[in-house]
């Protein structure tokens, strides 16, 4: 079963938007076993939105439009869809109400607009959106050339009421219909390059059965590898899957942070529970965002502190009781500053695991025998702890996601030990 | 001028990965006035790349490929455009050299994957890669079907490899070409909802000259609104598009947070420093969200001093001086306990302005009087400290998200009073 996702909406094109739900939705469908063969992005316009779906109206068994349903002029998907499946927009009693309720729950006044949410094209099935005013459309038509019935579907572009939709309507009805399956094994690496991975695993990889996959999939400071087997699941097969994806884990060891697909921040949230461990921070240049990754996790607190942000010498001083003369005589970038600094969180939160970090992020601040992308990373316990000098790159967004990623593999393996 | 970007990579259409390089490609494009006509996402396999090239190969001026031309095995890319140009891959002498120091430099040895990475097709332009082993290709061929050259080039996936090909080679090269241009006006609306805002600006909506078009782009917790021309901007269309602008700010003045595109926390930042202040934040429910977002703007520390994460009521009271007897009486999702929070972190840091947020991020943790999404948040001086109660979503990165944005909210109206 083949999915085909179009998006719609001027500001992907200019990039005045990220598009995260195409990537939420791949994940979703490839649960289910439905292979998503391209993504389309596409402006707001009527022509280039006909002539989208007439040009992909028989390539795949769905097609996942979203985008264009606000109650705003420059929402046009209904309408020009309402048009192409020859349809009229009639009012939905049931959405009338729900939408009207969200107003009244407001304490808000309904416009003409936000009324005119409530109506649908009287051809299509309307899914409804709990979350918001603008509800989904599915339309179901006979394949032109074979075999068969062609699902499509309108949802909004705001990604939680996409994923409402999607939860509530589009995946149960799609996992109803899904005869095949993709299965995938994914590990995550840090701290080796995508080439020497590769080097390291080339006999196994050389000699993988056909009908397994390998793919790469470096991210700043790690490479994922995925393992992809496509078809009905049956017993050898899975056993091959699992085999090779043991041997895989073997062969990259000493690079591994986890064996399943998932957050690194969920992986070191796992590990210190396990541990009963409990887990601070101190941050200098990256200013937050390993704390702001670790409290992404639902539950963090039952692990995590806490932490400081120590942006200034004072605030290094004060906050983490750094040494004055450490700061005078070494700088803040230096092994003697971080290892206070963990010291000092340690102290201030009582935790079994503290992280400090210190660097020059950049793009200025950079010296000769500091250049920007210098960054110390201390990790410890109150009994001991371990510094590390790293040269990351020129790149401010990249040092702070690659400090972030090299902290918690130290962590990782202090936590191991 | 228009351009098409194809982006190759299962990890795309899986979803393992989120496509930023396209919406970065898109804003480049647009500052040279050249439109994104389409944005399409396909997997690594030699028959999808080829047929994606063939429909498309008379659509744009300009066609942008990333992906592909890593040094594995799945990576196909240069493979299957060197065979359907018709050309042959050869060594080129200076990448070889270029990869060959990349690699003595970091103390590494250079494998044969490595030195074929310096293999180029003979009929297409090598793109130097300063910053990798990847280096880009562009070709360029007459249209079929009209007058004219056609550009293909192909980049590597990696961002900001892609970013230094584009910055250094393809940008400069379009800017020479293009001849028409597309000007924006764009501004920030924070705390109203689409539609209302849609409806405060209805009749100026309504008047706009039919060559200015508007666009709604809703974000968490923000609106941004886009006027746009295309065109050669002469003298009367810039002066119109300066009035509607002008005139657009005043419809929306109080919801209003920039008025160009740029983020939240670069506008804060700049109204920081021209007021020669400071600011440190206290982080419970956000967990060091806020912080990271002010540091991710370079030259932050001229107005950031830092701040803390406390996770748990130890923190509260031991790094910010919170009242134990007012975590016992009010709780830490209190008005209570943000304001000593506010008062903590501004005497701890020193700093012009604190600001201090403690809610119920989710999924769990919610009670009958405080559910999930319940957000105090606190803002003040040494002098004044204000405090408000939002009820945001059920949502954890929603719920982050929006306290981050009411919170910058809040400091900017304390800023300008």
């Amino acid at each position: 079963m083949q999915a085909l996702i179009i998006t719609i909406g001027d500001e992907l094109l200019i990039g005045q938007t990220i598009d995260t739900n195409s990537a939420w939705m791949g994940q979703e469908l490839n649960k289910l076993g439905i292979w998503v063969i391209e993504r389309i992005a596409i402006s707001d316009d009527k022509n280039h939105i006909i002539d989208t779906l007439e040009k992909n109206k028989n390539r795949a068994d769905v097609i996942l439009i979203t985008g264009g349903l606000g109650p705003t002029k420059d929402d046009l998907t209904k309408h020009v869809l309402c048009e192409y499946f020859g349809g009229e927009l009639i009012i939905n009693d049931e959405i009338l109400q729900h939408v009207t309720e969200i107003f009244s729950r407001r304490n808000l006044p309904m416009l003409e607009v936000n009324r005119q949410q409530a109506m649908m094209p009287n051809n299509c099935k309307a899914l409804f959106n709990k979350l918001g005013t603008a509800s989904g459309m599915q339309w179901q038509i006979p394949f032109a050339d074979k075999v068969g019935q062609q699902f499509i579907i309108s949802m909004p572009g705001v990604p939680f009421e996409m994923k409402y939709i999607m939860q509530t309507h589009v995946l149960p009805m799609l996992q109803g219909l899904s005869n095949t399956q993709v299965h995938h094994r994914t590990l995550v690496t840090a701290g080796i390059g995508e080439s020497f991975l590769a080097n390291k695993i080339k006999d196994w990889e050389e000699a993988l059965p056909p009908q397994i996959k390998l793919a790469y999939l470096p991210a700043i400071g790690m490479v994922k590898l995925r393992l992809t087997t496509r078809g009905n699941l049956n017993e050898t097969l899975e056993v091959a899957l699992d085999k090779e994806f043991e041997a895989l884990k073997i062969l990259v060891k000493d690079y591994l942070f986890a064996d399943n697909d998932e957050p690194l921040e969920l992986t070191i949230g796992n590990l210190l529970l396990q541990n009963k461990a409990t887990l601070s921070v101190a941050e200098s240049c990256t200013g937050g965002f390993i704390a702001s990754k670790i409290v992404s996790i639902a539950g963090s607190s039952k692990y995590f502190d806490g932490g400081v942000v120590s942006y200034s010498y004072r605030a290094k001083e004060n906050l983490l009781g750094v040494n004055n003369q450490t700061l005078q005589t070494f700088g803040a970038v230096s092994e003697e500053c971080v290892t206070e600094m963990c010291k000092g969180v340690l102290q201030k939160f009582n935790s079994t695991y503290g992280i400090a970090v210190s660097g020059i992020a950049g793009t200025d601040g950079g010296t000769d025998d500091k250049p920007v992308g210098t960054v110390w990373i201390a990790v410890g316990t109150a009994n001991k702890i371990v510094a590390k000098k790293y040269l990351f790159s020129k790149d401010r967004f990249r040092n702070i996601e690659l400090t972030y990623v090299y902290a918690l593999k130290m962590l990782m393996e202090e936590i191991k030990k």
